[in-house]
């Protein structure tokens, strides 16, 4: 390729900060199939925007993100804003021409995850790539753990599990912060942190979770209002207002080939500061994964004798291992950050050979479908309910 | 006093070895308020009765139940049959006047256990004492979680994790055992497994499970027919038939404080051989257990210093725990048929001092509420049920 | 066998409890190829050796060893007294025709080794048998760890690591119990948990200790002198004395086929209440034990899929592990005491059938004298130290 | 401060880019007192010189590092070169004015080593920098431990084990690299490794380790000559030579104030990828780290209840741990390469500051004299021998 390739990422919260890693580090790490330019970073407030430009190492700053996606030199379009303009920027993205990266969750509703899928599939026509930022996938635990199943490492999935545990709401005494309301968060533990464990459940197993049945739960209903912001928490006043999305999820999830899968999210598993664990079990073997310990995997073989049976802690640090030769040598361990840049790698290919990475934006639909059917069965005294009409994974 | 309790055994199998460990090492190990004889052993097979006699030290054997219990010289009687005969023969021996201990569950129906729970209230007032056999409940560990969330060590239950584990019909070509038929085993995971973590729940939290939303389900519904007999197992023939029971119980209650609980019970965790797990999350505090490392108990301060909080795996093994110091010194390790012993000493110490030791009956029929309950909600599409009328805990 | 063999234990300290479980067990739970009895407890405390009788179900006490061991209808010689006496009565017990169970260490001081593993080699030429009480190679998964060298599952050893760390010494203000003086506890550390090391390294290795360089360290020099004694320890008084026994013994040891072990036995492993620790490196893999965690052990596979290579935690609870059928099934736990229950299963059979169980005398001979070696060494400016001639294993 | 520090990097080899990573990362995540500019990289051979610095970002390249440390526009030389020219450039650096940051070990011999330090303090009293790689201290685990030790948590340090463990030699069959020989690699696991464990030892504790006993060891002689190198190994031909290096080294060494510490440093620990592990056992508790599991610390205090003591696995990943707060929220795993970030930070606050950031090249040069006392000892029949003349920490 002639000319690298150029970024806008609009937005700059937490994940704008590790989405730059991402592109700082991959290009450098990775011997990549294009070159790569952070071109523009976009926010509203033109101070903070600048500094964030200048901290994270972007060429140029600007605030008005629909001009930056009609400018002809720009290639890529980031989406890193909270969930409610997803639809509307990648939309627009996609329809100016660029490839599209937009954080997870795709949407806050299917009805514009299922626009933005829509969009994606008539982008796609173009040549345009368009993928969500599940870049859990691209721990390389979990993509060893996906590849070994599709291996029939396990043989047939019979049972999955799948948490995501957090503790950050624990003291019923914390503030109300924006996180805690309907109308600024959107939802809560289920659609921030219950979609990571739907979509890695999906990956792994090749499956769909077609229906589900399940409990939204607020713990702690009432709360202090917040005085001052002070990180995820804050303050507390004197006065108590109603928290209005979910603390905690917990739902049975039933695979296409008819397993079923436990799922739990919550952000009340006092101790857990950042739990996502994965156990799959199948009638040849079992893989488990836990995010606090991200460089290993479990594997327990039922085919190996009898006597010398067990889990297998395998760390994924070798250079056989996905994603691993670019880094260090065995034994060296990665950290969260790393599967940003691994998702720059996989897009950046994508875009350089003509074919779509995962996750598309209808495996983020399917995503979407799940969580959508589980707020249903809840409010239907937890009864069975279809995800409606999954799209296939691609 | 001055005459040992004379102990009959009804029944003799795998958890008649257990219980004869009990009654054997029990008055060796502890200071006991009462000498214990191990009197009499009871099944059908007049010869296997017998060996099972010489093997595990009964000093008699019988073959009729109804006479064993009738006999003057007989304190106690001990249930381990099949749970299809707890409720005949412990209610024949309450009315008999014997006190009475009876291997978990209680019984296969809630009618039965009611009445159970009606006889051993009736025998109560006699100054009888009758006791369920859920002996996880005196795993050392497991009673200083109870004694820690009762100190406070954890605030306020907020949400609890019981799971029960195992991988034994994993294989989905082995046979059809009479475990795996209703007619002759009663119930499946839900009923064996499940029961145990319902109760521990109840147990730690002083809570009962006050409703439940599940599902139940039969993973490998076709078997082939059993061969011939080997341990839990078997050879398979060519001929298959329907599994009746269940093979996996995922469901979620809701403890009397409010707290949501997700349990599961399963035979199909590959690589999982006996893992009973529990977490109780609080909001100053956590705690975790783990019967794969029963010696062993999880804590977490959240009152402790913000830079050093964090999981204390605490050994339970010390003199200062529950029921260690009558064994060995810090760091030697306990077993499975320790609780057994413990078993033993508290309905003792419950005998000798007229004092009900727990589980009593009425907690038994809470459990097999709580299990009905299940069957029902999976049976109406998961809706949320009530286990009718839970009993006080005592 | 048409007669019982009957048993006299000469001590009833700890370990006289300790070995009454598995006196008392192992006909119960195993098919032994002779019959049991728990005949005479001796001690030299009238009172208190009756009511150990009562207590851990001895038929009769008695005061003097001397006679005892004279009689006729006495079998088996339990020695479980003090390291002093253990020469003097276990030859005496071997000239007077019994077989002979020798608690470790074998010992005080090599001479009286070697008087002992003489007069074993003349019992032997009788048919009788000599043991030593080195359970911790009967816990199953250390047999298993030492079958599993014998069948080459890790290659040629390379190195190996041997640890036994406790923490019942760390408070310098401990009081000066009769364990922290030489002339009543003969050694420290070194003699009390280094020879449990020694013995396991020889033993999974098929291999002595054929030289070592090392230091004893009494880490601190002066104690309190005692109070009143309260379990190990007790309390303090104002006036101080001397420790003159090692705290802690780090030594290099150097196997028959060349290989490096490092050793480490201390008192001062904070938090470390019985971690005796073994790690063995071969060219094909690497085997792990760790008594805090004594049912399982971790195998890595050299030979495995490397993309699939670590250590895999074996639970050594399966029917077909060593000694495990006769308990419970797959995924019950075993503990401290079970390895006495299969000492006497191995007595037991070595008796019925004529054959010598392991360790001999012999091989309690030689680890006193690498033990001897390296307090030689240490007293040597840490000079390499042969452990003079070692005796073949059996 | 007014103009960025312009950094030089010598060499390029693996250690190249995990620094360039640093320099690349630290500006970005942290907010540093001054700015930093990766201004040349310099290497022998032009061409691979030319694409390390496209790769990794340096703005130049150069291949004569004499021309470019007289280089007015350079403030800081980083040297990454084997160790057998540490010395020359890094004295030439600080002579020429320069900030050095030396990987390490500092130098190949004590002697070099004392050049260095000596030069360091001559260009500190010019008010320039030195220091050395020892990067594994700002793994914020190791610095919290170091801390916690500071602050009391653990009271007097009274034992001391650390072990530095690797497996890339176990196959004796692999080939004889340049690593493996005396005069191209200097030194062995000794030098590589065991410098580690030297140092974190004397950085958490704060003293010197003042004399060692020990055993240097090859473990595989002779190795077949190289064919074609792949990574750390390669192919093997049909003839053999000798390996002239330690495959490990075993050694007691005595701090300052009297506590005995274990050190092994091995190749050949069969499934160890980079098993740093360091336990510290204090009179008031123990402190461990283990770099597998680099965001834990395992924490004991004995001053807690006697029911609640247990090792505390601290999660080091929460704002208020060191370094932590520039990355991401708790519970998000850091990982190898972060240390390298880290010291970029606590070298530029050094030189912007005016105060000399740990470990100065004194430290580095004490590091060496243990080594050197090991190799003496070693060839002294293991007889216990100084550490000539530790400088003091600083």
């Amino acid at each position: 390729m002639t000319r690298p390739l150029r970024v806008a990422m609009i937005g700059y919260g937490f994940m704008g900060s590790a989405h730059s890693v991402g592109w700082r580090q991959a290009p450098r790490m990775f011997d990549l199939p294009a070159g790569v330019e952070m071109a523009v970073i976009v926010g509203r407030n033109v101070g903070a925007v600048a500094e964030a430009a200048d901290t994270w190492g972007w060429a140029e700053s600007a605030t008005d993100w629909r001009e930056v996606i009609a400018r002809d030199d720009i290639d890529i379009v980031d989406v890193v804003t909270p969930g409610d303009s997803h639809a509307e920027i990648a939309i627009a993205a996609l329809e100016a021409g660029k490839h599209v990266l937009c954080e997870k969750p795709l949407a806050n509703s299917v009805a514009e995850a299922e626009a933005m899928a829509d969009a994606a599939a008539r982008a796609a026509e173009r040549g345009q790539v368009a993928m969500v930022g599940f870049t859990y996938r691209r721990v390389p635990a979990v993509t060893h753990l996906r590849d070994m199943i599709a291996q029939g490492a396990i043989g047939r999935v019979q049972q999955v599990r799948a948490a995501y545990r957090q503790d950050w709401l624990v003291d019923p005494e914390g503030p109300l912060t924006w996180r805690l309301t309907k109308e600024t968060a959107g939802s809560g533990a289920l659609g921030d942190i219950g979609a990571h464990i739907v979509d890695m459940t999906q990956f792994v197993t090749g499956q769909n979770v077609e229906a589900v049945s399940g409990t939204i739960e607020t713990i702690v209903k009432r709360r202090p209002l917040l005085g001052e912001r002070v990180g995820l928490l804050g303050t507390a006043t004197e006065e108590y207002g109603d928290v209005t999305v979910d603390d905690a999820a917990l739902f049975t999830g039933r695979l296409s080939d008819g397993a079923l899968v436990s799922f739990e999210a919550t952000r009340f598993a006092t101790g857990r500061k950042n739990a996502l664990t994965l156990e799959v079990s199948g009638d040849k073997g079992a893989l488990r994964f836990d995010l606090e310990d991200l460089n290993a995997l479990q594997y327990y073989d039922r085919t190996a004798p009898a006597d010398r049976q067990g889990f297998t802690k395998i760390l994924v640090t070798d250079a056989d291992h996905p994603y691993v030769s670019a880094w260090w040598p065995a034994g060296h361990m990665l950290g969260y950050e790393h599967g940003f840049s691994h998702q720059v790698v996989d897009l950046v290919t994508g875009i350089a050979t003509g074919t779509a990475p995962h996750p598309t934006f209808a495996e983020g639909l399917n995503v979407q479908r799940v969580l959508d059917a589980v707020e249903r069965s809840s409010a239907n005294d937890s009864a069975w309910t279809r995800a409606t009409a999954p799209v296939p994974a691609s």
